[in-house]
């Protein structure tokens, strides 16, 4: 399923090839996130242009609307979507964490009221396995308890084990189940917990390895910590996971640290950022983000970026300024569709320097220009 | 500039060929509307997917934002937007009339305070005309004054009176300033007023062919009045245009109304309303409207019409209601191109029935159609 094809001699870099039930998977990849069925503002054509080879749903969004039994007897989030190249699916556990409230947990799952409606629900480990599996996805997350940072250590043990026993309880449900994604089998990632404590995130993998999954994702990362116990959390992990299973650190992140986790062996990113910030017209270039609205491109008649896709690349910032002023749609997605082909690219670009072995090089001279307009 | 190609024997319809700065344009056509330099949530990759020949900018919008001198100085509307097709623009009276505070007209022009920023602005025939060139259009539309509904007689005489005298110092400013679009020179149309009185409609008309334009429109319709009136306006005006100018009937309308309006000899359509339902979850289908929300789609896999462009046949009605219940941009998308698609169509279909010679055949069976669910 999973195949290291190149590895960097000077980092924990590589290129590997991802097979799933709906295509194949370059990686280093960055997925763009279609929460409710849908890449923000994005028509499948343009992921298309992207060159986008996966993308994500939320279990927890499509799950309260439309709901997992209209989808499944719809074909499958595919099928609904319309979307046939590969998807993964989250476990529903961090939207529940993040969106809902009156949060309750229990060794039978998390007790909430949803934030559409404020009915009670209950997510347990078996009902996130069924409704990925009625979605369809290639790949399914299992479903964690993802402690908050900071935590005291003993709060973090016990939730660490707490996600042990609930990835048993996935792994079980599947074996039972077996699960099929349309055409082919739905693999199912664990998820690597321990907070800040690295024997924690060796324990976490350990236990998880032990289970046996298809891959392996580094999660509780993103959740308010300093970027320096985001990268620590990353190499403490790494380590007690396989070589031949791919590695996914979610939720993340800037440029910057896309590169900086996959020197350190990360595999595969996803992030809502590049689209939401999109939408208060923000724009990453390759001499760091600007903002869209200021007055400095009222006249300015170059691209986004010299990187810009030419879908993008024919407007000139002084029009993409007018329009988000004016409140225009069109400003929303082509600042959409550039940050989304802006991270595309650095994966793109990331695999190549790996194969060609000059991945640090790339990284360097990609972090310098990037933050050199900060530093003046 | 216009050329007749084909005559409906059975009816005033005709197929046309207006050749203008930016290319050539089929009549009869329909214009989607670009308010503010874009039509609303499409990508001009869109516009020419659904075939568009001809799009409209409103110079009141890109008057006040992001300004004509702006636009002139960045290379002119169709530089600015990169749509390298014909553009017509307004006037502005229209916008001034609907959106302004405080209007007071005068023989000088219209002071008002403007929908943004309440600024006090004059708008007169001279600097309409001059920001019609800065624009750059390929049809300027000359500053005219419309009557509401109802108005009293004597209010529309004297209004009719006013606009035939706009028209003149529009005239005289053109020949003054000579001013050119791009690659080649902007096209003049006058604006036919006299509200409900067919002695006023031919006097304005009579009027303004004495001056002399490239093109009439008939104004002042669509302002409320009941559909039948607003025929009439039409049957009153058209047969005192010359058989060798473009006629346009401004702001409209329904697709039974296109249909009606092209029988009586017009030409040219535009309308904000396809795009503008679209964003309440309207569409437009071969029997009647729909509303996408309602219960009665949630599982429906058809495709919003049969008519639809694959662009968005791909997606089920059930998608495309979930989408827009979840107020995901997407939706927007899909509707808005399916009903300018829909339009676009209706125009299409016309001009093919007319070279065939069977229009009032197709007119009858659409619209037969599309009103049948509705007295069932
Ligand atoms: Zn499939
Ligand atoms: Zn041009």
């Amino acid at each position: 399923m999973f195949q290291v094809l190149h590895k960097d001699p000077e980092s924990k870099a590589r290129c590997g090839l991802m097979s799933l039930a709906h295509g194949d998977v370059e990686t280093p990849i960055f997925m763009p996130v279609g929460t409710q069925g849908s890449v923000k503002t994005l028509h499948p054509e343009e992921l298309d242009l992207l060159g986008s080879q996966i993308i994500l749903g939320n279990t927890y969004h499509l799950w309260l609307r439309p709901g997992h039994e209209l989808i499944r007897d719809l074909g499958g989030l595919h099928d609904f979507t319309t979307w046939q190249k590969p998807m993964l699916t989250d476990s529903g556990g961090f939207q529940v964490w993040s969106l809902a409230k009156l949060r309750k947990i229990t060794e039978e799952g998390v007790r909430f009221q949803n934030h559409l409606d404020g009915s009670k629900m209950l997510l347990t480990p078996e009902l996130s396995m069924e409704i990925q599996a009625s979605l369809g996805s290639d790949i399914a997350m299992l479903f964690d308890e993802c402690p908050p940072y900071p935590c005291e250590q003993k709060y973090a043990e016990e939730s660490l084990a707490l996600t042990t026993r609930w990835a048993q309880r996935c792994k079980d449900w599947v074996e039972k189940n077996q699960p099929r994604s349309g055409e082919g089998k739905q693999r199912h990632f664990g998820i690597v917990q321990g907070s800040i404590w690295a024997d924690l995130r060796e324990q976490s993998a350990r236990e998880l390895v032990d289970i046996g999954f298809d891959g392996y994702a580094v999660g509780g990362v993103s959740v308010g910590e300093p970027e320096h116990e985001m990268f620590r959390a990353i190499e403490n992990a790494v380590p007690f996971l396989p070589e031949d299973k791919p590695r996914y650190a979610m939720g993340l992140g800037t440029p910057p640290q896309i590169l900086e986790m996959i020197s350190r062996g990360v595999d595969m990113f996803d992030c809502v950022m590049p689209t939401r910030v999109a939408r208060h017209g923000q724009a990453f270039t390759l001499d760091g983000p600007i903002h869209i609205k200021n007055l400095e491109f009222e006249r300015d008649q170059g691209p986004l970026c010299e990187s810009a896709h030419p879908h993008v690349a024919r407007f000139s910032r002084a029009y993409i300024r007018h329009l988000f002023r004016a409140g225009e749609i069109l400003a929303l997605r082509l600042l959409s569709f550039h940050n989304l082909h802006f991270f595309l690219r650095l994966a793109a670009n990331s695999r190549q320097a790996i194969r060609e072995g000059n991945f640090l090089e790339f990284k360097e001279s990609f972090i310098r220009r990037y933050n050199a307009s900060k530093d003046t």
